[in-house]
């Protein structure tokens, strides 16, 4: 998917919504018995209406071996056969010396087809670039994470006082360009997104951290987007695991249609429709 | 296996050699038909007398989808049943916010039981502590890599002048100890190992980069062993792949015999034996 149809899929659907596929054994109903995919089918027929995005983290399908990682190509086949206009983002957070970069950007661009894979940059330039190159593909690269152990090096600061994740921002964005490269940048990050925006003002940004992890929409919205939106907001528990029993998918349904309907209200307010 | 039980293994077999299962199908004998687990075996029978360590990039594996994923699962199990006292490390490089970190500490310490697993540092310590406290496994952090890319970030420096490895050495070492934790540290770098040993004396290292890559087997025992050897070094492709004909479980069998002789002569250069 290019830049110009994920655009096209936002205003259309008035949203930027990722929907996390993150599906937690323990708090799925038991009448699942943790069977992954017919989770994940439930949630991504409830939700794909108010999604643009749907992004899987593969450690929670590795945990059941095999059987986990059957239902993680079930589901990016799910949703490539139903919803073709629903980017998969695969959160893998991989990144490895060039040959095995060269190897998982395989696995997923070819072998798996989904959209962009989630990358780490600490190995540098050749654990990035084997992600380039494959049209319509996309390599996200974390930027300044949503998590509390984003401070212990992400904002550690060199001799001029730049953070290191600026650093990372300013150089990786040097290896590719804003149709085949995003980044990462956490919703409880809060002001620091004018920061982000400085070095790349134009990238698209996946941004976890709202709901569950208690980031805030509106200041994202406030001071991270740009005219082609060029954000993609990810909630995973706090839609999927909003209900723990047989009503998963229709409470996930409303979940993600208020924040759809948040989203379409931001969009508006940024004169994206005349 | 704990750090004991890892010495002794070095001591009685004379080498802290780790063979990297990183099979690449190209590279393959075209009689094995791209069977991962199949040459896996013939690679691990042939190379078990004279390492310490396997360690499969899961990269090499994913590649093939859920096949791939078996062929992985099936070489972990084949090692454990059949050569109980080599360690196994999953090559994952993985890391993620902390609830995510736990899943796959799940996976790869309780659903697979491997020994260790790679971990990258940029997300910080809710990433990485998720993997310690199981008994007898390890966390083995990225420090300093092997690849060209090691130079864009992990050697920059801080206001101080230490450079983002030395920092990340120092500050995740204070997370766990030298018996739940490894920090990687690729062959390429040559006297670096002696600042690596000023942050972290005693941990073991794990030493990509040898063969292939260019590393020097001298030079990292000068600078980086320890009393108790703490070097694990890696050899991938320079042994599993030094034959792509049917011979190449022997000649990895006779590169992997090479390298252990030349570990026997450092050891006892260093008077581990009396």
């Amino acid at each position: 998917m290019n830049r110009q149809q994920l655009f096209a899929n936002i205003l259309r659907k008035r949203s930027f919504l990722c929907v996390g596929l993150d599906p937690d054994l323990d708090k799925m109903p038991a009448s699942l018995e943790g069977d992954l995919f017919k989770f994940n089918k439930a949630i991504i027929d409830a939700t794909a209406q108010h999604a643009i995005a749907f992004k899987p983290n593969l450690a929670f399908y590795e945990v059941q071996g095999v059987k986990g990682y059957k239902a993680f190509e079930d589901t990016v086949r799910y949703i490539r056969n139903n919803y073709p206009d629903v980017m998969i983002i695969a959160d893998a957070k991989r990144g490895d010396i060039g040959n095995t970069s060269r190897m998982y950007a395989r696995s997923f661009f070819e072998t798996l087809d989904v959209d962009a894979i989630t990358v780490a940059p600490y190995m540098g330039e050749d654990s990035v670039t084997p992600f380039l190159g494959y049209d319509g593909k996309w390599v996200i690269v974390l930027g300044l994470t949503s998590n509390k152990g984003s401070h212990d090096f992400q904002l550690t600061t060199d001799a001029t006082g730049t953070p290191l994740y600026k650093n990372v921002l300013s150089k990786v964005s040097s290896w590719g360009n804003d149709s085949n490269m995003m980044f990462v940048v956490g919703a409880t990050q809060g002001q620091l997104f004018e920061e982000v925006r400085q070095v790349v003002p134009s990238h698209f940004l996946l941004v976890p951290g709202v709901g569950a992890q208690g980031g805030s929409l509106a200041e994202v919205a406030k001071y991270g987007m740009t005219r082609e939106c060029g954000l993609i907001v990810n909630s995973s528990r706090g839609i999927i695991h909003a209900s723990s029993n047989d009503d998963f998918a229709q409470v996930a349904a409303a979940k993600a249609a208020q924040l759809n309907a948040e989203m379409a209200h931001i969009l508006e307010n940024y004169r994206f429709f005349s």
